[in-house]
């Protein structure tokens, strides 16, 4: 019934429709359907974050399809694990929805969510879906770090080197197409649907990361985290930035939500493909820009984060 | 600063601010403030369930307080872990809310799902907040079964006696009188604050409950869950529900929000304290009730979910 609403389809029913669509691993013991999911955790330890997208701040449904909201809602979430060094087993998911949404939205983002957690692995093993005028969605994920102690973002050491896997300000630029009325083309598509570079997480804990955070919010701002905790300063060289066609130097530096990782590992480590060296570790505090005014504006979403 | 607003406090001035009110505990490696939480899952396995409460849903901030709606949503969730027979270890929360949020509020939410949490020995150990025009909480836990299997919904075998932890329609007759002006008494304050059995639900598993179900949405309902999965009809008797002064039978059959547990044991188990039989498992499908009508209403929250 792809013209029904939620409402038409009542709670069970709208659940039902969704979880059909959604698959499973060996890593979920019992999946969607009871009161909660049972999940392996084989090392002994699980990983776990929690994001929540909002329609009208983090997406609209008029620019995104249900399917890229799903994509992203699930990357956002995947990123904060692979940023730990583990990879994401399950996400659970709860929506927040009008009665008036069609079916159709709800089982896009299924799909959309489904599909990105299979790029590494995880599946949905559960959620909740509420009424709500305006549709929220939030997502955990759990994951696994096989054995590597987490990454965190404190452990950072002057003469480290500052590396980079993915890309930034693809998002950002995306979005200032889509506002000034530009709805297609590849920066555009990097704003509806990120693509974390997930698999660089482990490796770059595997090659010792001494700490590493998820680009979510702006490189300098991001970076500026990952520089507190550690108590360090951290020295980004604008011309090590990678460059990309129709991203400019604002956008690489103060863009959010392409969730690149910026980590810090010993000086002169062997980098892997999709990661590059882009600073130096300092004693010191915050972030500084070589060849850029620091003064670089932080990434707003549409609106101010509450 | 009591009186300032979210956005006064800035996203992150508003999360050192909650983080702050927060505990830790043995089972927390790695606790807020980084891009994910990390949890010991000691058995190798995680329970994880997730809920969402919406203002106007399930809650009204002119009928609950902060702490109240941080008890709650934490009670929901604990609760869905207890009824696999497990014990919560960790919360992560999405708060969605308006800038003009109190910072007052969102501190007394975070003291309510601390200590909500506290009686099972779970902690907060990560969350997101983003800016809505909604308040919307959503809560995840993941919790421990300690070596026990899981008790999903789909044992139940037919001559099982049918079994109730706690009592049901506390929650929906302190609505009532909320809706009838009156904000005062025990059973106000049972819907502002549900007191869920927690530890019952590893006890039960302890006695070989066969199935078991978080009572959220009302008695029949839930059970009527139970029974559907395992492929059998739950018959109750009236007469044996626990008796609560100012509830009526209706709303013990079908009052939601209490989060009881509905399990089945087998026939002429010893029950702990707290748990007392209502009823038997027979072949067929459904949910019956001695001595009532079993058209009784579903529970729907203040309006129809989804």
């Amino acid at each position: 019934m792809p013209d029904a609403t939620a409402r038409e389809l009542g709670e069970f029913g709208l659940i039902d429709h969704v979880v059909a669509r959604l698959g499973t691993s060996a890593a979920v013991l019992l999946g969607p359907g009871d009161d909660a999911a049972v999940v392996t955790a084989p090392d002994g330890r699980v990983v776990a974050t929690t994001d929540v997208l909002v329609e009208g701040v983090h997406f609209r449904r008029d620019w995104s399809t249900a399917y890229d909201v799903g994509r992203k809602a699930a990357a956002a979430n995947l990123a904060d694990v692979a940023a730990m060094g583990a990879t994401a087993t399950a996400l659970l998911v709860g929506l927040a929805a009008p009665g008036e949404l069609p079916v159709a939205w709800a089982t896009g983002l299924a799909d959309g969510l489904r599909d990105e957690a299979a790029l590494v692995g995880a599946v949905v093993v559960g959620g909740d879906t509420v009424s709500c005028d305006r549709v929220v969605v939030s997502v955990t994920a759990l994951g696994d770090l096989a054995g590597r102690p987490p990454v965190t973002r404190a452990g950072a050491r002057p003469g480290d080197d500052v590396v980079l896997a993915g890309t930034t300000g693809r998002s950002a630029a995306g979005l200032a197409l889509l506002q000034a009325g530009q709805g297609a083309g590849p920066l555009v598509d990097a704003h509806r649907r990120p693509t974390p570079p997930y698999a660089l997480g482990p490796a770059l804990a595997d090659l010792g990361a001494t700490a590493m955070c998820d680009v979510s919010d702006g490189l300098v701002q991001d970076a500026g985290h990952l520089a507190a905790a550690s108590g360090v300063l951290l020295e980004l060289d604008s011309a090590l930035l990678p460059r990309v066609d129709g991203v400019d130097l604002d956008a690489a530096l103060a863009g959010g939500e392409d969730h690149a990782l910026v980590a810090t590992v010993a000086a002169g480590t062997a980098l892997p493909a999709g990661v590059v060296r882009i600073g130096t570790v300092r004693p010191g505090s915050g972030v500084s820009v070589l060849g850029h005014d620091p003064g670089a504006r932080s990434w707003e979403h549409f609106c101010r984060p509450v």
